[in-house]
């Protein structure tokens, strides 16, 4: 076990808090590399940067610890070290700890989900944490979850092309009541247009409003996390809607 | 039918001659607005700009027919407009014709699929269109095929949360052999790491390497395409990997 190694990534850059809480987590289960990006990729969704070249460059976590940057996103990185940018074999990738929860339709926008798509699609293990945090953050109950699910999947693996979605909910261990394995549950979006002007009088939009809500369905990773429970939902690449295929075989198409 | 309001995108960019074709084949079906990038995005991925303002400007497509053109990604361009950057309702997304196929694992990767998920998030049927082109591209073949799929998405709907992945073959229209409905297949990802140096001696990145391969599995979208036929993948957006939640029940998480 103690031969495994473990790359570690994120989506909002190498000096977060949340992964340098992750790769101590990680160091006592393998040798851990940090390659994260240089800077926030928050909601930038599954990128493979190929029109322009990408640097690699030293760097160092929140605690000082050993690191490298990229000027990619979270996918990037972890394409970068499959193919050689890293030199030893990658065992497992996590990527996090995203400070907010990476829930439903979350999962295709979300740099951490996606960093964790990317290891699935170079048959890597890989799983996405996040937290669903507050102000005065301790990571360490994730940092713990975390490892308890890095084990789980150094021992027994994951099915090809499937990852783990591992949302913590933002509470003290103690009153963390336990894990659901879910499924993913539906967002409600509360985006809103904010117009404004610049001062030559032009129109300019922000993506405004909210932070997103969620239906609180029974077995959904959503319910799961506002009821104090980590949620892991195992999430596939295939996404065929296999139930609409015959429907489609009546169409005039 | 002559009411309905449609969305063209594109991850191209606005003046791209995939995106004109498409708009042009969609005016046979209802008003068409045009909303797509001001450059390309080509695997971008799922996007929601929130760290920036976004800006709309009017534009031209390559047949010189009126556009919008916005400064974010193909999913932003879908946002703005169900925000209220477009005032009216739209009743349908359709994004393309991207000139190269968005099979398998691309899906997650593309902004042409990505801009009809983020249709799909906000309750309006989506459709991606591309197409596996050479050099002198006729994309009449393609926008025919999506208007036959868009008149069958307004007649009959999709399911919440789903899309419809169209890709279609690089062939005379004569030689295209018919419509097939498929599932998402497995790519073979050909990604090589090119490392260059600068006129400084510091390295940088390349992610180079051949254009994707397939693997040609019966009922999927890469042998469809492979064989002369169009191919229709139905997407959820629901990626919970269902198979698996049993499975974890027994783990020690």
């Amino acid at each position: 076990m103690k031969f495994m190694h473990i790359l570690v990534t994120n989506d909002d850059g190498v000096t977060a808090p949340g992964l340098a809480a992750l790769a101590e987590a990680m160091r006592g289960l393998g040798r851990v590399t940090v390659l994260a990006p240089d800077r926030n990729w928050s909601a930038s969704g599954h990128v493979k940067t190929l029109h322009k070249p990408l640097r690699v460059k030293p760097a160092r976590t929140s605690d000082g610890a050993e690191a490298l940057a990229c000027d990619g996103a979270p996918s990037d990185c972890v394409a970068l070290a499959f193919l050689g940018v890293v030199e030893e074999k990658i065992d497992l990738v996590v990527s996090g700890i995203n400070p907010h929860p990476n829930l439903s339709h979350d999962v295709t926008y979300s740099g951490t989900v996606t960093a964790a798509m990317e290891a699935a699609i170079g048959h890597v293990p890989g799983i996405a944490v996040s937290m669903d945090t507050n102000d005065d953050t301790d990571y360490g109950p994730a940092a713990r979850a975390a490892a308890r699910m890095a084990n789980e999947v150094i021992a027994r693996g994951l099915p090809p092309y499937t990852v783990l979605n591992v949302n913590i909910p933002g509470l003290p261990e103690s009153e963390i009541k336990g894990v659901r394995i879910t499924r993913q549950g539906l967002r409600v979006y509360r985006d809103e247009l904010v117009t404004r002007l610049d001062p030559r009088g032009h129109p300019y939009y922000w993506i405004g409003g909210e932070a997103p809500a969620g239906i609180r369905d029974e077995g959904t990773d959503i319910a799961a996390l506002a009821e104090g429970y980590i949620s892991v939902t195992p999430l596939q690449l295939d996404l065929t809607a296999y139930g609409m295929i015959e429907t489609l075989r009546q169409w005039k198409l």
